[in-house]
């Protein structure tokens, strides 16, 4: 996207001030992707690069892979023979037209509109008359439509059709072609697996939440109904095992109210969290809701890693169990940092809890803002906090095996996390800020305590809300914010209030659980120091604003050591350095010739100071101890081995080094990296 | 086995006093399985449970689940329809048919020979006109003949079955049922696969080693070319890649003679590195052998677990990276365990250097004897170094999942390790001791320096080792030794000569590398202290046995810490105990109500005692932190979070804690269990 692009004003796209991926009901709504106009800035650059740079990339590896193609072989009817991608290539098609419509709706740029026109016109001509829509099941020449419900993924597929049609309905209307299609499809699915059809389920959880949030956007109760059936029929062991996996894999192993924590594969877990969520908020299904929260408390505090990351093996891309957070073999799919935002999304709006917005904020900046090279053209799939070797094993042009890491790839043979940032760079907007009624308030306007708006990520740029969305009797106009920052490089957050509807406005500010200092003025020019959670930004009493007020949080950035839970056996002895919501990172680039990464041991009694966007912290360089014993790496010479510290390898004993911002490691080329740096005792420092 | 049976002496089965399932070229050799007659003790008991219960347990499973009748659909003509089984259960009856030869051979039992009988024709049913010989492939309704060589196990099968067939011409002779078998197979397989056949591999190494002990039991160079082939066809990418994995999977990636580390599926990384030995030995490929020794030396020193366990990773069940040895995430694939056995034994015999022999011990105490529950029914696959959860998924009467660990399982779906933990208790005899001509000594007997037998590994027993084996002019008769120990309860060996040939013997005895502090008394009756390495029994220049002779080595047994290297992440901050050969093991069962495994911290200053075959160590309880905070398991309270011993818990802070061998851990039920434990910190003990 260019800059003309992004300067669009929302005015062009009204329907797009509200559209928003996720509208439960509740007293809750978030920002619709026109409401926010970004002026640049971390966000701001991230969204621009993948409107310019990343969703070409992507159609031109499905083009020149043939996974678009797929859809043309349907519609010609010449399925016969080998065909290109895995079974579960179309949702990789969908993902990229829900980035598109977001894309679009948010900007109105016609290239963006052309483009996706041309690849729903192929999609929809590779619809069955029945409406039943996949490329790899149910043609001449391939397996029977649901014959494999534990790994086709044709339900899951399905799922990302109408998650992108959702995204029309909100940004362009349901009078769309993309709509039709998702309305066809979602029929079928209702009509095959409906209280009287199939009781099957897909392997991969995700049709739930499309069903739910397309019945929500079409008002279309079956749909809703459909996407509860499918959360209450899992985790019943009716899902065909899959070789050397075990029930869990795909959550079939206990229902999703009974279970307190999320196992087995991530993506999926988090995807049936999010859709058990949409469920639960559509029928009023407290239990369901609660059960979530529950899992995600327990999920959160033992089974998270630092960037937010979930997923501790490879082997399943799944969770582990509690405490079992290898920094090395992080899996740390972007998917699942992905999904783990949709999740706490959701439960932020169903709750207003504020630890849901921090877990966004640390997600989306040390995963999904991780897996994008600078250019646009090369992600990373996981997310390890330590790489032992330099990632040269990756081709940096070719198809690349999924989860090998050190260096970015431009596309991969399972190739979900490229299409999955892409579509949440483009509704970024969506996750910024919530607006709900005062408590207290009363429906009937006049002297109530009006609404309340709470901002929960920071970025600079234009927020316009309007009011009148969830109330229309109300009239009323708009609230308008002008939000001055460079956060996260800088922790002052400068909030004008440009505009202000009837109804009085409270505005709230996140003060993250890592902001320890955090200091906030209000209009009246008073300065408190505030705790981590929501700041009410007035005095009390007389919170509402006025055109003209300003307000100001002052988060403090200066760089923090994090140690681990001592549970966390893999990180024991070390300690990692963040700043503000930044996960910093040690890459062997920034230590001088000679030094190994193994060699560095931080000294935790030096302060580190900040430096750019990341910090210098004070460290020893201490000899390792020689090999050539021909026994394994354990021996009888105390902890640490021969760890004294010795001037005679030539390098200084004691030196400053610089830690780079995690999300922004490997890209200088091959390199070792640590997020978790193992701690000098004394006698290690000069 | 019954005690009937172990009793019978070796001259019952004169031919299986030699009988060696590793004969290279070269000045060494092992130990015949007849030539050594154990007394009991640790590992004459495990051989008894394998014989008396194991054996018939593994064919009362592969009978069961239709491995068995595998052979007798293809004898039938049957095949077409559902074949139970992976494509590779064959391989599981092959290698029950080596253990079952071995077994006869030691003991001449007759059922063990009926039931070998009974097997083995009912395998010779199913071999093809040709001499091809596997249930899966190319038969009516199968596959093609080799027409998946990346996934297809036909060689790898084929590789088992002529290690049994090597089996039975040590025993009983080529004149053999299973010989003949063999010999057809490996005739079809140089046929197909010869130089002038298609230049093909298998994804699963094994035939070469099978050629190769085939080639020198027959004296038969045409399957000594085959090994070498096979050998030297791989690492050149010719494999078809498998979905995900990259080809260092199956060690496709590089060459052997260039390869610097074991790398990709450990067992496949492992039969290939035993397979390259013999191929060097058997062609003087200095270079090859040397490749295969510089592997085995950073493989040891890097990617090699304290228990001698390899693989690292679940997703491959392979190596990691260097340093890479989370205990938690350990693989240790019992057959990885064995694989190593084979390597390091192969490596002793062409090397005689100490480290081989140290390794073996290292891993026969701590992997392969771990594998086997007490009754020998059941066993575990993968074997790692801490246990997070209770193994409660595992359901003890039923076919269970590999790698899902905790509690031994009777059979699994991929049942390797059962049959190869049969076949390598089964002839634990070759491995306790090799033979060699004295340095200095002539081929024409007089007045040289004879000959030296090593004691490799030590078990109460009676040797009798025939010198006419390797020099058939010399005859001269056999050197009878009596080894009285309780090893390793004991670290006294008492070996006293009753037989002695006409040629001068020299004794030498292994002091393992971790016995620090160990006596040697010689015949002469001095006693010495001996380092690691090979201690000669008796005194300089006059070292030669005479009946009556009396050695005794005296090695430490006292527990003692063992600290990782610094580069091993995952262990970072905890200590292990060993006693003896036997790593130690802290399980749950073994704490005080209500105090967690993960509450433990030992005290490093307080020296482990000795109690039984376990220690008592020294240890601080300390408070877990709070949870509640909704937020990843990371925070800026400092080391250890709130770790300061209390005594408000109710229990007390510092206490006595067993520890108990490894290999014997969870025989009393599902627990938590960890090898390597935190140490506590000056302030958490009292």
């Amino acid at each position: 996207m260019t800059e003309q692009h992004s300067a669009r004003t929302v005015a062009s796209q009204p329907r797009a001030a509200r559209a928003r991926p996720v509208v439960p009901p509740g007293p809750r709504r978030g920002l619709g992707v026109g409401e926010l106009r970004l002026d640049g800035g971390f966000w701001g650059a991230l969204q621009e690069t993948n409107a310019g740079a990343t969703l070409q990339h992507c159609l031109d590896w499905m083009e020149q892979l043939g996974w678009l193609g797929n859809f043309d072989r349907v519609a010609e009817g010449v399925t016969g023979g080998e065909r290109p991608g895995w079974q579960f290539s179309d949702s990789e098609v969908y993902k990229l037209l829900e980035a598109l419509a977001w894309e679009y709706g948010r900007t109105g740029d016609p290239a963006t509109g052309a483009l996706l026109g041309k690849v729903v016109d192929r999609v929809a001509a590779a619809q069955d008359e029945d409406g039943y829509l996949n490329t790899c099941f149910g043609h001449a020449g391939q397996a029977g439509r649901y014959t494999d419900l534990s790994t086709g993924h044709e339900l899951y597929v399905t799922g990302h059709l109408l998650q992108a049609a959702v995204a029309r309905v909100r940004t362009v209307g349901a009078d769309d072609a993309l709509v039709d299609v998702a309305r066809r499809a979602a029929d079928h699915v209702c009509r095959e697996f409906g209280a009287d059809g199939q009781a099957g389920i897909c392997g991969h959880p995700e049709i739930e939440l499309g069903l739910a949030e397309l019945g929500r956007a079409l008002d279309e109760p079956r749909y809703t109904e459909q996407a509860r059936l499918f959360v209450e029929r899992r985790g019943h062991g009716t899902l065909a095992p899959i070789a050397l996996l075990s029930p869990a894999y795909f959550q079939d192993d206990v229902p999703v109210r009974d279970a307190d924590v999320w196992r087995g594969h991530a993506v999926r877990a988090l995807y049936l969290a999010a859709g058990a969520v949409d469920v639960a908020m559509d029928t009023g299904d407290d239990d369901l809701r609660t059960a979530v929260e529950r899992q995600w408390t327990r999920s959160v505090e033992r089974r998270t890693y630092l960037t937010g990351g979930m997923g501790s093996r490879h082997q399943d891309e799944g969770f582990g169990d509690d405490w079992e957070l290898p920094p090395d073999r992080a899996y740390c799919e972007t998917c699942a940092g992905v999904a783990s935002v949709m999740v706490s999304w959701r439960l932020l709006l169903a709750t207003g809890e504020v630890r849901y917005a921090d877990l966004i904020e640390r997600t989306l900046y040390n995963v999904v803002a991780t897996s994008p090279r600078g250019d646009g053209r090369a992600f990373f799939y996981a997310n390890p906090l330590q790489q032992r070797e330099p990632g040269a094993d990756v081709r940096p042009d070719a198809v690349n095996p999924r989860a090998e890491g050190g260096v970015r790839a431009p596309w991969f043979d399972v190739s979900c996390c490229p299409t999955n940032v892409a579509r949440t760079l483009a509704s970024w907007q969506a996750y910024a800020a919530f607006v709900e009624e005062a408590p207290g308030g009363s429906s009937d306007g006049g002297s109530d305590g009006g609404f309340v708006v709470s901002l929960a990520q920071y970025a600079a740029g234009d927020l316009r809300l309007s009011v009148d969305d969830r109330d229309p009797g109300q009239g009323g106009g708009e609230l308008a914010l002008r939000v001055t920052t460079d956060y996260p490089h800088d922790g002052r957050i400068r909030v004008e209030v440009t505009g202000v509807p009837e109804r009085p406005v409270t505005l709230r500010l996140r003060v993250p659980h890592w902001a320890d200092g955090a200091m906030l003025t209000c209009p009246d020019g008073t300065t408190t120091a505030v705790g981590p959670g929501w700041a009410t930004a007035g005095a009390a009493g007389t919170p509402a604003l006025a055109v003209g007020d300003v307000v100001m949080l002052d988060l403090p950035m200066a760089p923090r050591l994090t140690w681990p839970d001592p549970r966390v056996d893999a990180a024991r002895g070390t300690v990692a350095v963040e700043r503000g919501p930044l996960v910093l990172a040690l890459e062997s680039v920034d230590l001088p010739d000679g030094v190994l990464l193994d060699q560095v041991r931080l000294d935790p009694a030096v302060a580190p100071r900040a430096q750019d966007d990341g910090a210098v912290v004070r460290a020893a360089v201490v000899p390792l101890p020689g090999g050539g014993a021909g026994t394994p790496p354990f021996g009888s010479s105390g902890p640490g081995g021969a760890l004294t510290p010795s001037s005679d390898t030539g390098v200084p004993a004691a030196l400053d080094l610089t830690l780079v911002p995690y999300h922004r490691w490997a890209e200088r080329g091959p390199s070792t990296m640590r997020v978790f740096v193992p701690t000098a005792r004394p006698e290690e420092i000069r």
